[in-house]
């Protein structure tokens, strides 16, 4: 028997995602889960919170839409939803694009006026 | 006269830029400041929101380390940051490459028990 747990991801993707990715102990679970489904006692073993507490930041990465879990018998697997991550990545790759774009042409304008005050000089 | 605002930034940069970036006002106002530097008004008139609303967002922008700003005059101009941006599409390039590593590995053993499957019939 398992149930998948399924919660009504309210926000859009990328909301969803950097919200869900501004916390260190999401993040590091999230870091774990790129290597591979983990069940939840192994996920929570290196932090230092209560259960509860744990529990909740699963909860948010779930809710967020950035993992998902089933319930086999009394074991929960988590496993990674990479799209929403793969979103966010797109996101901020297409900003560094803008900003590249604007500082190569800063670069050019800047090479031009300094060759054409040599030319001036010469 | 010039007054550079300054706040302190007091949570870690990947918790700052994540945090900043879950909200669609936020993430508008820095795809327009990646093009070049802006004007608080120009920034705010896409928006249809008041302006101590708006000012709110560009607050939480400037103490998640995004954005900083100056103000001469009257007028206040706003520039990105890309230092944050950066860190936050290489934490999430790390786990796009860690995700991707595994996917090969997984199609790899799937290709090599196909074809021993095809020996075996051979």
């Amino acid at each position: 028997m398992s149930i998948v747990l399924h919660m009504e991801n309210y926000y859009a993707p990328l909301d969803a995602a950097f919200h869900a990715l501004a916390d260190p102990t999401r993040r590091a679970v999230v870091s774990r889960l790129v290597k591979g489904p983990a069940p939840v006692k192994e996920l929570a073993e290196p932090f230092d919170m209560g259960l509860p507490s744990f529990m909740k930041h699963l909860r948010i990465l779930e809710n967020d839409g950035l993992i998902s879990s089933q319930k086999v018998g009394r074991v929960r697997t988590c496993w990674v939803n990479t799209e929403r991550l793969a979103a966010a990545e797109s996101w901020l790759s297409e900003q560094r694009e803008l900003w590249q774009a604007r500082t190569d042409r800063l670069a050019e304008y800047v090479e031009t006026q300094m060759s054409r005050s040599v030319e001036d000089a010469g």
